[in-house]
């Protein structure tokens, strides 16, 4: 969430609102059947055999494909689009660039086409240049390298290391800073280092990391009169409708986006892309069905990245394991425009670990490079590679258990809000996951290696995430059929996460229904109600309470039809099994199905509202990851023998998802840790170098853990919400990039403080430390 | 409505019940803005130029077309169906017939394929033999060419006046009378002719009439898992999804039925067909889409028809006017199944016009034709060209004018129920009709033209519906997006007369916003809530109550979160243009897109439920029709040259609709009246004869009357329900046969009892009235 100059709260790009939802909520269940039972994803079919219509599966009768044409040069002016000879191709349908003649179709979105879109200055290699339409995507591809563009190619900066050096050119007239620092700070950080026994200090850095969903971006824009339909791969219809609406100034209602499956999208795919808007124009000037979805590689130029950080702590640490300085100083950049470069890098030292003297300062820069998005924990997994190194590392200095450190210091309350956790799971999931990982043993057993050429070493790493508690705004409807089956109508997207699942077993749970009878309808700003981007890790705290509601909403209307019929007291009946029963009084029964009210009627709705958070309290989810490394000190291969993760992510909705979603996020933590990089030419082109998937290394099955083992930590949360759930899918990525650091630092006594951890790293720093030792 | 022999009541095939619903509904508005205007249609646009998507437009990726063998005989047995060669063809992915061996995929559903879709007896030309699915519509004809059958012939009956002779073959064992006589009586109908000054009787004709929609009868469906979606072209999406779960054994919520745009149906699209099952089936064993449209020539043989009726009518009046009996019997025929063949023949001659003795007997029956299905008002054209020709003869007889006969019998009740109605438009119809008609003038003009070869005539004929009033249930939500545009929910079809239209104006109306910011989405099981099929003429009457007590749902909440944010007496709000204003006090207004909770919510959701009608009072809706003609005793031509429709809809909704339903009404009246008749071969083969447009002749351009006048008769009901509006489509059909019947005795003192008043039959009347003098 960021304050703007007014005092206004914005997210995703929308102005959030302060006040509280009236709807009250229920409390959590006590007990469940359903809920927290394995359960195979209700789409589980459809996505195993390919009957899931993935947006980039829609065909339209008379679609047309679009295509990109995007700047190759990091920094540079267009100075004309010649689009004769590609317009005069075969299947050409459309051209569009800043230089187009603008047509009745095209003339009210003067401003979007020629200053936005396709303006002017490029500033980054993947920057659009012009849009084409054509009758296949092979046509489309041919007329992008018909167009002819003359660019007057500007210099340029593309590491964020060079972008505030003496003379490095800009990529902004009014320079490459992105406004001033961002600065924090609480207690007295120069008391504290006074006070501290051991003072460390170190510099983090870590590389960009490309979103690479499986579904790259893009969508399918159709025209129906002046109503548009958009199917979009996006983690949040609603947010891509606000964007369209805005961009092409129409109101919401003529706007309808439909995102029902998407292929991944890791924070990339929260709000529209320029390509929602271009396939919009494309299709609106050739009144036909557009389809345009973006190549790889314009995913890895321009679709969004974690961006690099460079990262300063300074700590202090009393013999006895207490902190007493956390000092903190870090750059990032968001790309060549304002992107949040260094957000959410400051959060860890801040709140993590009980501290009375903490001082943070952030700052963002431009770089002629594509735009840095929220990916999974957007900063934490920068922040905490470099907080969970220096813990290791003070551990160390004070010959304390890395475990036993970090235990020493715990916080129950959010030092920066004041304000207590409804659960601090942070304690249990270090000293219980410590135990199921069996971390003493390890150790020893590692110890034992330490002359071998192959060493094993283990380490630790925690986390906690700034959001995961949801919160309003969710609007949800549930329909029963005059059957007994129900229709869950859900606003928000399933992004991969089983949330269609978990929605359902909400539902069977409070109905005691069968969750098979359960159909889902989501994800459409046309047909369901409101919902806020499937992000942050908050659809799950954020819909399973509205879902509840509308459960309980259905339930009162349907024991209220129950107890006419039956001519009983309301109070009196519950249902079991798919029908409505007596829990006292004579023994009566009566199926859904044979409920006359309910037949007459057709339908039953029940609406459900998100109610809002508990007053005074902080709503957070938290983990420790464990982690046992085989270190091969002759090749540099790191093997991940053992991995624990540790999550108190509030209640277990569903086993399986929830075991999904932990193993999906440490893998991509180990691909953050020790595959993936971005390289940027630095000198003579500022490209970006290899445009595929043997240049960019996504981790494999051969890269993950040969053992990974889930530990829920479930302290039965009353007070986050009404099922008690809190966010997942971003605390599972964020400790354990450092978790390996610190176990590759225990089986080499070398510290690996850049990612990523390839064997060429780990032979530079066994290399170094020879030089050390013999100096 | 049927009533059963357990005393339940049926509607389209699903039980009714009686229990009112208990929201109690706003008074209706006194004044209004936009309701009542004329406006044009909100998708205009989509149908005039072509991007509007019926279901028969629709292609989906890999998607097969089907195609069904018909019986050629009118009554045999299939003895065998070979498939061997049609399967061998190109192209040929699945064919089902009776005879087809049963795989995992069909199994489940051996009673439905071989009892039902392909049984072993088929009774009436058309009759489905086997289905198939091919690559291309090319591909599945040339399979149903390719297949063997073996029939045993059976002897047939296909005219309803031969089939209760003795002898006749049997269309079913048990005989080919269906049930017994229907009869009802009140009075003392003997008694009433004994008092009367002239009885007069005579019997009366009609002959068969097909629904023929622009767009034949069909659906794509397409298997998702255990999910099946059926894109049907219907007048109802939720009784097709009852059908189809029903007919495959299915919970409701695995069946969604999208019906958004539909090309004509009238009566003969109210539920599924059998090509719905047939094309799930398809869809099922292929493991790919299905599109299954039947073809024209199926449509005339297997969709549906208004049946032929043969009336008999006597009828007793007083010199002064006063009806003192009438006594009819009536036979018809649904075809070789029952199907309601005589079903509203007995209404309106028990209800139209105020008589104390009154006795009716209606005998439906049994022939090998294709099914009756209801027919824009079925029953009450036939029941109309009936009576309305007795009350000219009656008025001729007693020399009184046939508006004066009228008049002079109006009922303010419903004499069978014994209840009032809450407007009785009847007389205004009548009178005020003639007014505007000029009808003494008329008369004079035509009186004038006795002698010439071409002579005028002028002819008026009433009606009522029994249905028109609406009522539960309907469930309608309405979603208000941040920005004040609008969402509205509907699961009603449009099935052309305007709908969605009326329902937006409903809404702008109510809230008073654009009506261009308000989007539709409706005809949607998956994502609508629900609604009775659109028939009847009650969807106005029914969904507009639902939609505004939505509305008011919606502006309730609204107005709340104003007076919350600008701190007033929510009492002192009021909504105008798009803003929330005060109405008293300090003057303070706030635009809808700047309501603070209305932004943080995303969306506000109104739902609206239909109330119960008024208790103890009728609802129905009541014409007049006035018609000029002009006939050419040398051709037997007769040209309409004015015609005036006087309706009693209650209020006038959209008077550009309203226009536009009574002009098709008319349209199909002078069908009815004027050129079709489906011919049927009495003798050797029992066929159709003639599968096409230059056989079965619809009205065209040439044949409307030349002007068509609209005369809207609103008397204010406060009761009906909260908008005041009746239906009207069926009303604006039932009087125009029996109208230009009596224009053309008037211009010619020949009288033509069965229809279509064609040249032939103009000319053979004209030459039995020169036999008749000279004899």
């Amino acid at each position: 969430m960021i304050r703007d100059a007014e005092g206004r709260y914005w997210e995703e790009g929308q102005e959030v609102f302060e006040t509280p939802q009236a709807a009250p909520d229920p409390k959590p269940w006590s007990e469940t059947r359903v809920v927290g039972t394995r359960r195979m994803r209700v789409d589980a079919y459809e996505r195993v055999s390919g009957t899931a219509e993935y947006p980039s599966d829609l065909l339209l009768p008379g679609m047309l494909y679009g295509a990109v044409l995007r700047s190759p040069h990091p920094h540079a002016r267009v100075l004309s689009v010649d689009a004769t000879a590609a317009e005069a191709l075969p299947g050409v349908r459309a051209v569009i660039s800043g230089f187009t003649p603008l047509n009745a179709a095209l003339r009210p979105h003067e401003q979007l086409i020629r200053e936005t879109l396709f303006g002017p200055v490029r500033r980054f290699e993947g920057e659009a240049i012009a849009a084409v339409a054509a009758d296949t995507p092979y046509h489309a591809h041919d007329a992008l390298r018909a167009l002819k563009v003359e660019y007057e190619v500007r210099p340029f900066v593309s590491d964020e290391r060079d972008a505030l050096a003496e003379g490095a050119p800009l990529v902004h007239e009014e320079g490459n800073r992105v406004g001033d620092a961002s600065t924090y700070a609480r207690g007295d950080v120069a008391a504290g280092f006074a006070e501290a026994d051991v003072v460390l200090e170190e510099e983090y850095r870590t590389e960009c990391q490309i979103h690479v969903p499986m579904e790259t971006h893009g969508c399918v824009a159709s025209w129906d009169g002046d109503t548009l339909t958009v199917w979009e791969s996006t983690q949040g219809v609603f947010p891509v409708q606000a964007g369209v609406a805005r961009g092409l100034g129409m109101p919401l209602s003529r706007v309808r986006v439909i995102g029902k499956y998407m292929g991944g999208g890791f924070g990339s795919k929260l709000s529209m892309g320029d390509y929602t808007l271009m396939a919009a124009l494309l299709a609106k000037v050739s009144a036909r069905p557009v389809k345009l979805f973006i190549t790889r590689e314009e995913t890895l130029l321009s679709a969004g990245n974690r961006p690099p950080s460079n990262t300063r702590i300074k700590a202090g640490v009393k013999r006895d394991g207490t902190l007493t300085a956390l000092d903190l100083s870090a750059t990032g950049t968001g790309g060549a425009y304002r992107a949040g470069g260094t957000g959410g890098l400051d959060f860890l030292v801040r709140e993590l670990y009980r501290c009375s003297n903490v001082r943070t300062e952030t700052q963002d820069i431009y770089v002629n490079a594509g735009p840095a998005r929220a990916m999974r924990a957007p900063g934490y997994p920068q922040a905490a590679w470099a907080l969970e190194q220096m813990m290791d590392a003070l551990a160390e200095a004070i010959e304390m258990d890395p475990v036993a450190l970090r235990l020493k210091n715990i916080s129950l309350v959010s030092q920066v809000r004041g304000r207590p956790y409804t659960t601090t799971g942070l304690e249990a999931c270090i000293r219980d996951g410590a135990e199921a990982f069996g971390w003493e043993a390890a150790k020893a057993r590692a110890e034992a290696t330490r002359d071998a050429p192959v060493r094993r070493g283990v380490g630790v790493a925690a986390a906690m995430w700034g959001a995961g508690g949801g919160g309003p705004p969710a609007t949800v409807i549930l329909k029963l059929f005059s059957d007994g089956s129900l229709n869950l109508n859900l606003g928000a997207s399933d992004i991969g996460t089983g949330t269609k699942t978990i929605m359902a077993m909400v539902v069977a749970e409070e109905l005691w229904v069968d969750p098979d009878t359960i159909q889902i309808e989501h994800a459409d700003t046309g047909t369901t109600q409101y919902a806020t981007a499937s992000g942050g890790s908050k659809t799950v705290p954020t819909e399973s309470p509205a879902v509840r509601a509308a459960a309980l909403d259905l339930k009162k209307q349907v024991l209220e039809i129950a107890a006419a019929q039956l001519g009983v007291d309301v109070a009196t009946l519950a249902l079991r099994e798919g029908k409505v029963v007596t829990t006292s009084g004579p023994s009566q029964e009566v199926p859904l199905a044979r409920l006359n009210d309910l037949r007459r009627r057709g339908v039953v709705v029940g609406v459900g509202y998100r109610g809002p958070n508990p007053e005074g309290k902080m709503v957070n989810p938290f983990a420790a990851h464990f982690c046992e490394v085989e270190v091969d000190t002759r090749t540099g291969r790191v093997e991940l023998v053992r991995f624990l993760a540790a999550q108190d992510s509030g209640r277990v909705m569903n086993r399986t998802t929830y075991d999904n979603q932990v193993h999906g996020g440490v893998t991509m933590g180990v691909g953050f840790g020790m595959t993936e990089k971005r390289v940027l030419d630095r000198g003579q082109t500022g490209r970006l170098v290899g445009h595929g998937w043997t240049d960019y290394r996504i981790p494999t099955a051969m890269d993950v853990p040969t053992s990974l083992e889930v530990l829920p930590i479930d302290l039965g949360d009353r007070e986050a919400n009404s099922t008690g759930a809190k966010g997942l899918g971003e605390p599972a990525t964020i400790a354990t990039a450092p978790a390996i650091a610190n176990a590759v630092h225990h089986a080499l006594g070398v510290r690996i403080t850049a990612t990523p951890i390839t064997p060429a790293a780990v032979l530079e720093a066994l290399a170094a430390q020879r030089q050390e030792s013999t100096r």
